[in-house]
């Protein structure tokens, strides 16, 4: 396995679904940040089960314990106050897991989901209850080391937002005007629960949802992040590049089938003549009077708003009876798929590209 | 720069397309593999310029001189026979060079190029001539790379095939069927020139590419790759997964600006019961009866054929003029971009693609 | 800081002598692995502190906790059983921290330890109690990741053991002759407890620490390490040679001063034809009648037993008043450092470079 | 095979003795620094065969011939002048090879060379022509790298030399005191030629080779660096320590046996007390009145002077007849080692130490 991601900053996130812990260790952040709990625990809010209509009925609560890293020198306490330049340590106890929900898929693994190769990879010895190391709950970690970037990218004053822009077949009319600074002004508004959230959504995103799980189904969609506020100069070419470095860290959330950079799968029709940026000057800084490329010219940062969408597959998870194979007889199974899922994990995986964009600037930051 | 990916195989690519040598070293290659230059030659030749009639007109021979890592043990030649283990190294001379092209760019950058980034971040000691080490020529040592997994992974089983499917606004009528044999054979069938690749291409394709040159102009394009006999199995979860290792890979090549794996974007308005794929098995062999997944399933390859597709945006180099603006004097400038240029790299680009897939396959493979 | 050693197997090492926990990520050990943990739990009681005569009067449980990657299929008990694929992670909870001990060290660093250079790396930042994250404590988590990865190579017939061969001026009379089973076999003897470990102590070596504890000092010592049962062929050359991976690790602990295998610096002062050891066969394998190479030729293993020595400095921290330099007004300061230290830290030690080869050797094993 | 390091800056070292060329890619220094060719080719040749009264007759210029990463912007020349921040790359032709000379090793392995771990890695496929990749040849391109880094260094303020302090049974009668700056002074007097090398080697120390060489046997020794200029706070903690990067680098350079740092070996059998360095301030500088730490605490530099000493084994080729194993009938075989080989190759094995230094710092520098 490798769950450890080694570049300037070291990520490494380990647990199981239905395991005792899942936690992450973020090593290479520089001494001096101060990181503010409760701004990280409105953020992680943002991805957790529980609170809307569509989501998994599963709570958790899913207040990090600071194990390591973060200290306050004045009052001695260890998980409040600011980076010492020891790796950054934090863990979520596992409280509210039903394993036995799951004792059918080592067996019959479920249409869509990693059941099948982890049973290959790791024949029985895998832990698949609730998906194990696999499940979209190891998104948590990923979105407490993302917290933690996002805080300090903050301060030196790049902003990082994403939003739902498709739900199956719905799309948002316009995708975000990359340069349009009222949008954006909006997305990076307080978001702080998931009652928030969920109102957030336009109405015919949450409508389709609701379509879907009333059927005993599921939908994707697509996710939309742009970050502002970056000084030009940022990645490298070849195989650093900024490109490169989110691309990476996008497939490590679970579902994600592609991801596009600026204008992306478009450009493919477009002329250079239309795709090309000019070049112009504003406020004396060289901007480009268009942003086809997405904030990244040869993976390296032009200062212009960084965007780029991830496709998110529906959740394999559905309650409809599916076709399987019994992997004991090797003979055909019909799956019901049992456990807490979400018919849409969209909404709530909006904060773990936000997460990957954040890991991924930071790091390039301390190149 | 980073312009090394470690994993298992490490690969280090250097030059600029201007400099003395482009090349590159492939580290972690087992002993004892046999590698026909021949072969290798004809596959760098669908990448090579100079041919097909809308490509750049710059000639070079592009065959690779080994200085490492491949003997003979019969006749002590050093630059034939099976890898023994050390460092295979490559170069390729840079021969046809006109480096006054490009004087002007230092100061006005090509819109869509990689000039203005650069001055950015290596200030006047970038060297921007032909693009520098952002060339897309840095492709033909990423293919020597390639071409040799390719030939390894060959006697393991596993094809490996690219193809174009969109150039500008024409799209090949219907997706590769990733279980149709047919359609993958002729895929596979041997293509050792340029003439024969233009051959391969649709009119339609041809067409549209020779509608931009006229026009001075350029377009860009998709290119699907596929491969099959792949073991189930290979791979990691989180972040060396085989959809993070071939991002971050394809990535490397310059005008990438979208990749999708299976289904892709077109799963986001799936419902999950269309989405997912019914485990069944044929010849005691459990596949699926559908390919959304794409031959990966939390990272890992299924056994199904691995489909990826990448979004290449249009050459920005064209000839009409563009807005651009003087770094020195800060005023708008129009610039006319000299050189020799493609109107369209997709076609050229298609080895590429199927370097990217044998260097992840191999790797993981080597896990 | 990079806490995070990644080769094939990735370990993270985190927390802080008085943080609120200190603990470890161990990811890439195959699946299916079975994980005794009484015999971990001795092991790791060899490097704990509070039972021996001379060792420091702080106790700690040092029981590991494991998070993540060990399974018992049929319990459903997460921290017992066989490695699932997934990282493998464990904390141990700091209990018994007197952080008040180490307010004066802030301002005036103690001679011989990190606080200095801290300091200059982290600011005011630095979390200093009890040594923060340079703290010989961050050794139990070395400790957890080696004793498993012991436990793996026992079952494929690779034992290690480490000794002390000298303490301050006192050496053991005659190194450890690398081809003598019986005394292998007597160091592989289980080692269940301090008490025990302290009877193992040769007696001379137990009255050279006690001579320096009376006196308010310390003392260093040399621990030899040997592992059998290898195969030849581990390692890699250049940078991934044998002793190129048990250096890295072995300076990771803190105190270490030098590094030496099979002959090492006596080998300067031998010629050629003493040094060189003759190829023999012996029970149809080959063999070498000596063993100056230590069992590394060319950074691969030979088969032949690999040993190395490290050399360990006194305990920085002594009773004594030691001459020192307040930070805040750049004056002479002179120091007496309060604290639970060990006057000798080498018995300690030991199991830490059993880790460090088991560490070493199963990621060699698994290139 | 790893014969790439990863760090921030990435080396790769490729070739095999008797290959086409040997070579070198340095990635990830910055863009615009200056590097002057002579002095480099003058640092090469203290490394280079073929001039000393002991040294190999085998004569190569060894003058690099630069592909990548160095421009001279004026005249547009690709070899001269500054880095340009792509990746620099550089090889030497070997011309004088006489493969014949190593025809016997195939079947019957060198004692004390890695012939017979590479055969057991690499079966009949590894070139074993010169020792192959595992030659002390493949230094050339480590010195290149390493020259290129000293000349960076300097300009900065860091001074790097090494010299030998044992040959054999001869010892230099006292180290070099850590903080005597007339000692360290001579030590950099620019050293041009192996002429001026030998000439600066002492009387006893060419006697002591001279005795071995005339006796068909070889020598080793012990060779110390110093680096001087440095700023406190360069490394890590744990695994990216000073000590644990240059002990990684040390160890690619064959017949290195041991590394240790400051007082090394010798701390171990002195008490806290005296091996403690006590702080002190100088000319508003805080520094240690001794050296034993040897500029390094916890794995980061204290302003100290860096201090390590390697020891090199003595030469495994000797012209004496050598008991070694036919590898293909398993029978016992004598050797008489043909072959163009040093008697010692400790004084030419100096500026790789420097070279490894230099890597080690500028990469900490580049943290």
């Amino acid at each position: 396995m490798s769950s450890t991601w080694k570049s300037n900053l070291t990520l490494s996130i380990f647990g199981q679904s239905h395991g005792a812990a899942i936690g992450m260790t973020l090593d290479g952040v520089p001494a001096g940040e101060e990181i503010d709990f409760a701004v990280l625990d409105a953020f992680l809010l943002r991805r957790a089960p529980g609170n809307a209509p569509w989501a998994t009925p599963r709570k958790e609560a899913d207040t990090p314990e600071f194990l390591s890293g973060i200290i306050d020198n004045k009052t001695g306490n260890k998980t409040d106050g600011k980076t010492c330049g020891a790796p950054i340590a934090a863990i979520i106890h596992n409280t509210n897991t039903r394993s036995k929900d799951y004792e059918n898929i080592k067996k019959i693994p479920r249409p869509g989901h990693a059941d099948f190769a982890a049973h290959i990879k790791y024949g029985g010895n895998a832990d698949l209850s609730g998906g194990g190391h696999f499940s979209g709950r190891l998104t948590a970690p990923l979105c407490i080391a993302g917290g933690i970037c996002l805080q300090i990218l903050e301060r030196r004053g790049v902003k990082i937002a994403a939003r739902v822009v498709q739900i199956g077949g719905v799309r948002r009319r316009q995708h975000m005007s990359p340069v349009a600074r009222e949008t954006f002004a909006s997305l990076t508004a307080p978001v702080v629960s998931n009652a928030r959230l969920a109102s957030f959504l336009e109405p015919e995103f949450v409508a389709e949802i609701m379509r879907a799980k009333e059927a005993g189904d599921s939908v994707g969609g697509i996710i939309e992040c742009v970050a502002t506020g970056l000084p030009p100069g940022l990645g490298e070419p070849m195989f650093d590049g900024m490109e490169n470095r989110i691309a990476q860290l996008a497939f490590a959330v679970p579902a994600v089938k592609g991801i596009e950079f600026g204008a992306g799968f478009s450009a493919a029709a477009m002329l250079g003549s239309e795709n090309n940026d000019a070049f112009t000057s504003h406020d004396e800084k060289i901007i480009t009077s268009t942003n086809h490329h997405g904030g990244i010219l040869g993976g390296i940062t032009s200062g212009m708003p960084l965007i780029f969408r991830v496709a998110i597959k529906p959740t394999p998870s559905i309650s409809l009876p599916q076709q399987s194979i019994d992997l004991e007889t090797n003979t055909p199974a019909t799956l019901e798929v049992k456990g807490r899922h979400d018919p849409c994990i969209v909404p709530r995986a909006v904060p773990c590209f936000e997460a990957v964009a954040a890991i991924a600037i930071l790091d390039a930051m301390l190149d």
